[in-house]
């Protein structure tokens, strides 16, 4: 069985808005083992709606349709849905109603263009949508089944997540398992290259690898007809890549992020954490706040984009910023180990570095990064030199230190266990 | 002249990355009046990359294709690309010497599959890659012209901008003009029906309205046959919008985020400001930090996810905390009192909620936020009940506090000059 997502919205094709539901929909599906061979993007316009219908529908056994389902005059995904198939829209009750329900809790008077909302192509069955006005559906036909679901976010993965897998499981028989070896501090051609032999021989399992910013990652993927089967398979390969990558693997688990790794690191070892930044910002704090548990172990952050408040909030020394400047390996080093003691953390990340676009000089050119971290006593500090614009030296930035803070934590707990 | 995107990437089709090189291309294409009516993703796999190439090449002039130029096995954009137009690959010298520089100078050595880089499909002039070793490459053939460009978005935006703007600009006759007002504090439904009128009429410029976090943003959008004249459509357009929406407009220029337009307020009447966040948890002032010349205006931030990192870094009293929570209206007018006094600064945002996914109660549930902003001597406090996940919750907390600051800070300034 295979699915294709259309997406659907001018302002995709503006590029005003980024399709986080195309990767979002995507992932969801690949766990359940339906592939996905394709995703399009047509805009809010009739004719190519039921162009793509007509391409998609000779291809795909689910379509799966966001976007489009709103209030307003363009948005015509099920007007398109229901004509390609010569369907009548009819209005569903329960979805007017849930509309005079969602408004009538939010002390709101719904507006004409909302009841349109209500209406369904004939023998479409309605997904509720708990988080807006616009309900979903999904549409069986003799070729195709249509799911429709709202282009935000915020009310799509609700739906999906509920009613939308439990219903896509349902059509499933074969299993599709997937384990992500998470890597970093290697490159990505250095990584294939290191596992050469064993991509020339995928067959069930098949290994893939995927740049990230600052991180790589092996995805190995096996299909069965059931989980165990597929579990089993996928088994020794990811055992093998553990032995070649070692230490270099921060995860083999979907859901742990480089922070989460991070973070789980801390609280197993019962450290805390302080974050002090300059052209970070707060981007690392905010990566572990966004983290449930973080309160476990994060003690607080310091933005301290400002010279004056380098020194006033963690006690980094004038003569030390007029010597060396803000951004310099000293100044770093002072960030790390002037946060730790101010909050008494066991384990600090300073950033202090030029982001651009403006800024730089010869000696010291935008994209020139230091970052400090300090575990129980010591202090470490590396220099980077990042290329690209001032949202990408940043990311990297905040990405390389949280490598970083994990190299010198494993560090510190190896010498403690090992002497 | 139309073009279209065709991304390459397994793991765009497993949802492992966003595409956020679709919305990138799209933005800057649209800009030069080329209009956009499709964008497809497809996998590393030769059978599906020609059929795509060959329904794209039926409908569009131009097809701009990211992705699949790395050095590992699955990588065969190229290689498709001159098997569809049954041409040979040849090395090209210049980019062979790239690569070869590439390496020099991060003194690592290239592995047997670098070189794989410097093949192009015969004709194809090479687009010189200065962050990675892909050379992007325009072919040129009766039909159609294909643009290849690498995946990360740190090399193909350089290559886009520099390289690839100024190759399709020299193709164009007419030209499309946008203007985009950007709205906070109305919703999308309410926003449309205050235009409804002006939609309905609409013919060149067209008006569409399109939500964002927090924000709605309206775009008109005029062709002509010089930029000049599109220009002069475009504008009594605007005019109307901003007497209908007035004060909820923050900006009508593409390149202003909210936090810029909080930040320019700031800089034009010489405030400074400083965060202190909990469950954002730097967030905001990451927005902020984001864009360059912060230094202007940040004193500097606090993340204090703990209650102790509350008291202790911005003064929230013990009492207030025992009696009222962490997360009430109390507590977040004393942080933003706190961190005020503390930095000496004019403004101060505050944030305290419940982001969930655990956390919450009957009496404060997920999603319960407060939100302060300290102007000069006054502080307002804002109750949200935003829905949805963790993520989702901490982003409307920072849009909205960026609202809220913009309000109160308009609110103080109007106070000065009227009195």
């Amino acid at each position: 069985m295979n699915a294709e997502i259309i997406c659907v919205g001018t302002e995709l094709l503006l590029g005003n808005i980024v399709n986080t539901n195309a990767a979002y929909i995507s992932e969801r599906i690949s766990r359940l083992g339906i592939a996905c061979y394709n995703q399009c993007v047509v805009g809010d316009n009739m004719e190519r709606c039921l162009a793509q219908l007509k391409e998609s529908s000779s291809r795909s056994d689910i379509i799966i349709l966001s976007g489009g389902l709103g209030p307003t005059e363009d948005d015509m995904t099920k007007e398109a849905v229901a004509q390609f198939n010569k369907l009548p829209l009819v209005e569903d009750k329960d979805s007017r109603k849930s509309i005079e329900e969602y408004f009538a809790k939010r002390n709101i008077e719904p507006t004409e263009n909302n009841w349109k909302q209500a209406l369904l192509p004939k023998g479409a069955k309605a997904i509720p949508n708990a988080n807006g006005t616009a309900p979903g559906m999904i549409l069986e036909t003799k070729n195709c089944t249509y799911i429709l679901l709202p282009g935000p976010p915020g009310e799509l993965e609700p739906m999906f997540e509920t009613q939308v897998m439990p219903y896509l499981a349902s059509l499933q028989s074969g299993v599709l398992f997937s384990k992500t070896v998470k890597i970093v501090g290697v490159g990505e051609s250095k990584a294939e290259t290191m596992i050469k032999d064993m991509i020339d021989a995928q067959t069930n399992p098949t290994i893939a690898t995927y740049a990230k910013t600052g991180e790589v990652h092996i995805r190995v993927t096996s299909y069965a007809s059931d989980e165990k089967e597929a579990k089993k398979l996928v088994k020794p390969v990811v055992k093998e890549l553990k032995l070649r990558f070692g230490n270099s693997i921060y995860s083999t688990d979907e859901d742990v992020t480089l922070e989460r790794a991070v973070m789980e690191l801390l609280v197993s070892n019962s450290m805390s954490l302080c974050t002090v930044e300059s052209c970070t910002g707060g981007l690392i704090s905010s990566r572990i706040v966004g983290e449930s548990g973080a309160s476990e172990i994060l003690k607080c952050g310091f933005v301290t984009y400002s010279n004056k408040s380098k020194r006033k909030l963690v006690g980094v020394k004038k003569s030390t910023l007029d010597k060396y400047g803000a951004v310099s390996k000293q100044v770093a080093s002072e960030m790390a180990k002037g946060g730790a003691n101010v909050s008494k953390s066991d384990v600090c990340i300073s950033v202090t570095g030029i982001a651009g676009p403006d800024g730089g000089t010869e000696e010291k050119p935008v994209g020139l990064v230091y970052i400090g971290c300090y575990v129980k006593g010591k202090t470490t500090v590396k220099e980077f030199r990042f290329s690209g614009n001032r949202n990408k030296i940043r990311n990297l930035s905040a990405t390389n230190a949280l490598i970083l803070a994990r190299e010198c934590i494993l560090e510190y707990i190896s010498k403690v266990n090992f002497g």
